[in-house]
């Protein structure tokens, strides 16, 4: 059964690389940098977002919601009046754990892709599967809290390996949580050496304009390239 | 394609079932209590089992740790004395998100039924797919801390109403977050009505007793019964 098993979930990646592609093709004709972001749940990546979309400056952008049910987070976003649009992965197939290429391309109609510079698709909450499915994305950048402990790097390599960017967020905590910022970074290096990071607080607002410059970027480097 | 993509999920579902029930039998067979633990990634299952595996008086406990990758937890909880089997679910699937019956069917030789009267599956980190996984288990509990946010239960609601038990965890922290514990507890009731709650902190040991009864008692009524 193993075997059919393997042979089935590389078909669905297969397939899924095939309808990332066409999205980027997409993307690329309206010259729209795409961020996928992706964390644990509870994480704080709408959070770091509200602050964050709050002054893009000059740079337009719109935010993908990916939710197992419900419009929480596209809410919160919605009222910064940045164009949201939600996915809820509960349809059809018993709450996907991920948002995958096909989910993504069939809210590609209800995006203002010629209106924007930026989509930021911010994914389910889940450490494992969001890193093995493609979107059609540029890059991909992850947040992880403090107090999820200085543990998770090793624990869930593959996240880590798969994304640009880890994000630090609720450093505010750290006086609070037996947890050692240095061992942290660290382990995030042992998996993925190279590996860029920001800390952040959603909740004070430290390193809410780092990232909003790494954002930034993303589109001016694109544009530049 | 959608369809086909349904079948085999569905498929797999009553696979994993039909294994479900021979890892039952198994435990039944050796008067084995069997407690399946959810939760997101750092939400202090581990830790919380560190506390609580300390002392469990004349109850007799095992632990199976599922992780992607590595054996951190397991080298946590085999200080205390106690058997733990590891499963990493990284082996041939391309790192599996949760545990499947299977899996856990595969660590059952390595397991000294005989000699225990509980054994504790902490499950892969993700409130999604290890709730649609039965493994064998007579309960689910599931561990979510007060630093996710109290919107979880609505985000994640099959997690939610798959257990009987939610473990509200880190409330050390609720003084250095902005989270309404009322509001979570609230949210709570509104997906699993009757669900039963309790409050720890594996930091400062609050609730660690209540936790340890609540566990041994599903010993003592499965004995009772």
């Amino acid at each position: 059964m193993h075997k059919v098993r393997v042979r089935v979930v590389e078909d669905a990646l297969d397939a899924n690389n095939t309808i990332a592609r066409a999205n980027r093709e997409d993307f690329d004709r309206s010259d729209v940098t795409v961020v996928n972001l992706m964390s644990a749940p509870g994480a704080g990546k709408t959070a770091l977002l509200e602050r964050v979309l709050a002054d893009t400056g000059d740079v337009r952008v719109a935010v993908l919601e990916g939710d197992v049910e419900g419009s929480l987070d596209a809410q919160r976003l919605a009222s910064l009046h940045v164009p949201v649009v939600q996915i809820n992965t509960s349809g059809g197939f018993g709450g996907e754990c991920h948002l995958d290429a096909n989910m993504v391309r069939s809210a590609l109609p209800s995006l203002p892709l010629g209106d924007i510079d930026l989509l930021i698709v911010e994914n389910v909450g889940n450490l494992v599967c969001p890193a093995e499915f493609r979107v059609g994305e540029d890059v991909r950048a992850m947040v992880c809290s403090v107090a999820e402990g200085e543990d998770k790097p090793l624990k869930y390599p593959l996240m880590f390996r798969a994304c640009e960017l880890a994000v630090v967020n609720k450093i505010d905590l750290l006086p609070h949580v037996d947890v050692e910022l240095e061992q942290l970074l660290y382990n995030l290096q042992v998996v993925h050496p190279g590996m860029e990071h920001l800390l952040t607080s959603a909740r004070t607002g430290d390193g809410v304009e780092a990232l909003r410059d790494w954002l930034v970027s993303r589109v001016k480097d694109r544009v530049a390239a």
